[in-house]
């Protein structure tokens, strides 16, 4: 690479500095995160998403494109770091790093920034602890056609690099927002949008409900379920049967069925 | 604990034998595994599953009931181990321990040991990577009231600690066989028992499948997809709409897709 600028040693400031991007509070003072690999990076890039920095070790390389991803966004104007193996791997924050990583703002918009069709499909999710779980659901969002994903309270840092990396990089081109539940409950009233929490035991079963109207629906924490304010502000409450020993399912995956109901729902001719 | 046999040392010949069982070959060269964790191991006790031997460091306890359930397994005639906690450290393969931990004979029954009722859904697993992944599958299984979990071809190890923590113990109490493919496509066709492929890109969508009689659904590995076996022989190939950019779902989620559209089937009034 002609002209590149090196980060040799594990002790320099840009080493340090995405080291610290591990915590969500770091994160949100710089308004900075990590993405790393190479099809996150490359997903990010192919929606016109921009980097501030690039992080390269070709020693990893996993991909034969990753030169030719790496040549594109020094192009488009982005400061590309080739790195040592040392302090490549102390920046990296995944067992297998393939070589590559972007320093990036941060991503998510406010409410009143979505721009949402008629009839919007929304997916909320409250306080989730576990980044693999909000990436997997925004993978489904994605394949459900979802309009955008809120995510209420900030426990669920969308930022988190876990979140990105479970996500596929899905979080670069699905609207996604950050929203106090309070906040989320009002505006979805005031826009019409019916809301839908998913509640173990709730007498109602979510194939009941009619979702080809604007719908969101809300799903929560494993353990500790929905807050009150869901339970108590949703239009409807909808379970889904449970007919063995356990009494939950991964929220994920629960996400997954109630989703896939509504495009069941809105596919089916009237 | 009266006349407790006590484990002090990490270089102890079981905490020994307890680390190589993280090796598959291992485990089923001797026909043991370890199950981990309170919840894993109550519920496996609460169905009547008979461990060998059952380790234990007070120290490391979470749960105010660990005690009573010791004195229960004890009771049954188990040999419970009181192990220093360096001793335990050193055998769980848990970031967070709780203290205890369950030498156990391998679960999973061969395909002619299923008792199966008329119509009955199962679910077939072939050649998963991700413990995780098999055990979210088989706490589905679970919740859809499904008869039996195959798994296919051993990369699956339904045996390996991780599903059996990803599944919470649903191992324990959900009828689970491992058979190679050939041999599970056979029993079905035997058996009458249709067999649905979930194969990204197939032309039917898998709500236009009929699942009120015997169905059993195959999903397989997220990157390689099924075999050709599975493609080539089973009765319907069904795609799961995806409207997004993405071309996958997690496996797991798509697995859930499915045995609830199944469910949905069959609780509908005809």
């Amino acid at each position: 690479m002609e002209n590149a600028l090196i980060i040799e040693s594990p002790q320099n400031p840009r080493v340090k500095a995405a080291v610290k991007l591990r915590k969500s509070n770091v994160r949100r003072q710089t308004g900075e995160t990590l993405v790393e690999g190479y099809r996150e990076i490359l997903r990010a890039s192919d929606s016109g998403w921009r980097f501030k920095e690039l992080y390269c070790c070709p020693e990893l390389y996993l991909d034969l494109e990753a030169d030719k991803l790496v040549s594109k966004i020094r192009s488009s104007g982005v400061t590309v770091y080739l790195c040592s193996e040392t302090a490549f791997r102390k920046m990296s924050y995944r067992d297998t790093s393939d070589g590559l990583m972007a320093l990036s703002p941060l991503v998510g918009k406010k409410l009143d920034e979505l721009k949402l069709p008629d009839n919007p499909l929304l997916l909320i999710a409250e306080d989730l602890e576990k980044p693999g779980n909000l990436g997997t659901i925004l993978r489904t969002a994605d394949a459900t056609g979802v309009d955008a994903v809120i995510a209420c309270d900030h426990k669920t840092d969308i930022n988190n690099p876990n979140v990105i990396r479970a996500s596929i990089g899905t979080l670069f081109f699905m609207p996604v927002a950050e929203a106090s539940t309070e906040e989320t409950l009002l505006w979805l009233k005031k826009r019409g949008i019916q809301s839908l929490a998913a509640v173990p035991g709730a007498t109602q079963e979510y194939t009941d409900i009619d979702m080809k109207n604007g719908t969101a629906i809300i799903v929560g924490a494993e353990d500790e379920g929905l807050s009150q304010t869901w339970i108590e502000g949703a239009d409807h409450k909808a379970s889904i049967p449970m007919l063995g020993r356990n009494d939950s399912l991964n929220v994920s995956t629960a996400a997954a069925i109630l989703l896939y109901e509504a495009v069941r729902q809105r596919r089916k001719t009237p």
